[in-house]
């Protein structure tokens, strides 16, 4: 028997009617012989609703009382699906995070799973109960009630389906699988029937919007196979898999995917003395803030100066600004700091690019061809992102999509 | 220092402004020097939302789902207060029934409360953060989330009162007190300021709507200082407490209140055997199909046979008819069954009414006097109840009023 894993996000069960549709996918999935484990999101914007009556009612919520606050939503989307699951004929239980036995670390608003008891969902699988599990929550190591973050029903699922040994991760969404780059801004942009672990991560990590990229990291380590697919359409999606297709000679770089992400600005410390130590102290004092930094530039040293540039979240920006001028500047020796909020990053995805130089270059020259500037550039052993302004982002995502030869 | 726990039920908190109101009197209380501890209902409609939201998706929705569904508006309130409270600056934890110790039985959807173990409450007390309570909620034997039932806030507010030894139990709510009879029917009826145990218990047990009756049987059992009193107005309202304030001489019956039903209905078993245990068989059935039976009157025995009348909550009348014409209706030789919908009760309570057989009298003839009929008749220590029509128990209670000198 294939035990199958599968998450329905928001939109998937957004209202009842859709509820009943899963409820029937998961009753055709069982007569057709697969044992099933659901993992459920907040319906629809409930979430949304919740964070908005908090900040209606409180200035600075507590992390504590708003993780109560917003799992209220799952536990209420699980026993509704539970509901659903009994009118088909299937029987179902549900579970909050903790009666599932996800431990986590204190991090409220953004816990880590420390470790998964799973004890009470193993028993009703083998009694033949399918069990509903609350998506992106835990128990914490004080006993509070923890959330793990927007989009962390995918995580649970990923993590759930490696702890029971799951045969699949089946995250289904309101898109039909992963794209070469994002539908709305290239229409040929197409369907990918297969991609690898290590190119899901970096896609996910520079833009791609599913799956959430935490969940996409578990998956990777742990090797937990994934299949992102439409809840809607109920069409095979894309297939996470170790390597993926290669349709192509062994030894060529295969460009999968281009994605993009306006979400980040760019933060530039100008003129710090450029010796050991100066990264040190300004990274640690922004991770100690809790703000996460994304590309990190520092450019040649001029008589024994330099500038650094680095990108970070712009809704953590403020906050970075805040940290430099706590003494941070002072301490470096720094002349100035600039913020830019109009950037874009766009990123080129593919195994086999590192040995193949020819990827850089038609980066650069399709970018240059096209009259948009780069303001940063990073690469990994399988992606190159630059950064150009914002309103020149979705122009760079569809003459590079065109240029290596991704266009259906 | 007092302790005092507070509860609000739904109307008291149902938008974040009243939420507001209630962390305004928190703080005051505090401020005044005492310790207090919050129950909170589910906001406003919000429970019956959750009910309709069932009804829509499932024809028979399971209990234990029913239970995670419904507890999920609790939550969503003790969040929101916490935060509401923090703004005012007064330090709040939420609990969820389970986290704040409340162990019950398996009985879904009107679990009973088994045991109390307070220890994270108390701790939070002794911190100085105020906690805040999810009401109705618990964890039952076999680690499920159970629901206490509608009303059951109150009944988590007295028991934890009892458990912490409180000095008081406020019980919030939209009206200012307990009253001599509905005001909506009596305008002229007037708000006790104080009222005893007894008293209350039988008046919340025939009709008296607020507090919940079983609160009342808790707090009447452990002698819980109860005030039942308003978060719209904030004035002084209902004290309960061991005897209530005697306003004549020691011996007089003292009438309090007139308290109306119209939520039952009659069903009468048409010429049975009277022997001994024809009772026994027809209640036990009753008893095992979950039918709360309330008055129960046998007609004097002619020829050895005789007619035995019951009330039931109107929603429990199907399921009685079921249980008699399955059976129980043959094994008692009976002849035929007959259903009343249309009964209203009508209750006279006070103190020292059994020694004065003159309140009977007089409640006897004041419904004569005006030409009510009455069905049924059950008495207790305290209280003389009357069966009538339903459409002149408005006038019943009125008429009761002005002749026991209830009027303002």
């Amino acid at each position: 028997m294939t035990l199958l894993v599968q998450k329905y996000g928001g939109t998937s069960v957004a209202d009842l009617d859709r509820m009943r549709a899963v409820a029937e996918h998961v009753s055709f999935c069982r007569r057709r012989g697969d044992q099933v484990a659901l993992v459920v999101s907040a319906m629809g914007k409930e979430t949304d609703d919740l964070l908005r009556m908090a900040a209606r009612v409180s200035t600075a919520p507590p992390g504590r009382e708003m993780d109560m606050l917003i799992t209220a939503g799952e536990r209420k989307a699980i026993a509704l699906m539970c509901m659903a699951l009994g009118e088909v004929g299937v029987p179902a239980y549900s579970f909050t995070g903790s009666q599932a036995g996800f431990m986590t670390d204190t991090n409220h608003e953004n816990a880590k799973i420390l470790e998964i008891r799973p004890e009470r969902i193993r028993q009703t699988l083998a009694d033949g109960i399918v069990p509903v599990v609350a998506g992106s929550q835990g128990m914490s190591t004080d006993r509070n009630v923890t959330f793990l973050g927007r989009g962390g029903s995918d995580t649970t699922a990923v993590a759930l389906s490696q702890v029971l040994g799951a045969e699949m991760c089946e995250l289904y969404t309101d898109v039909s699988g992963v794209f070469t780059a994002d539908p709305r801004i290239v229409p040929q942009a197409t369907k990918m029937s297969s991609i690898s672990f290590d190119e899901l991560l970096e896609m996910t990590a520079t833009g791609c919007p599913k799956p959430a990229v935490r969940s996409v990291e578990v998956a990777h380590n742990y090797r937990v196979p994934l299949h992102i697919r439409s809840a809607f359409t109920w069409e095979p999606g894309t297939l996470v898999v170790e390597e993926s297709e290669q349709e192509s000679s062994m030894e060529q770089p295969i460009i999968r995917a281009i994605t993009h992400d306006k979400s980040e600005s760019k933060l530039t410390v100008v003129d710090v003395p450029d010796k050991p130590g100066v990264s040190a102290i300004l990274f640690r004092a922004l991770a100690d803030a809790g703000v996460n930094v994304d590309m990190i530039v520092q450019n040649a040293s001029e008589e024994g100066r330099t500038d650094i540039s680095f990108t970070v979240p712009t809704e953590h920006l403020e906050r970075a600004e805040q940290v430099l001028d706590d003494g941070v500047m002072t301490e470096l020796g720094a002349r100035a700091m600039v913020s830019d909020r109009s950037i874009g990053k766009v990123s080129v995805t593919g195994a086999g690019m590192k040995s193949n130089p020819g990827v850089a270059a038609t980066m650069f020259e399709t970018l240059a061809a096209n009259g948009i500037n780069i303001e940063m550039i990073s690469t990994s052993a399988i992606r190159i992102s630059c950064v150009v302004h914002t309103d020149r982002t979705d122009e760079a995502v569809q003459h590079l999509h065109t240029a290596f030869g991704l266009d259906a």
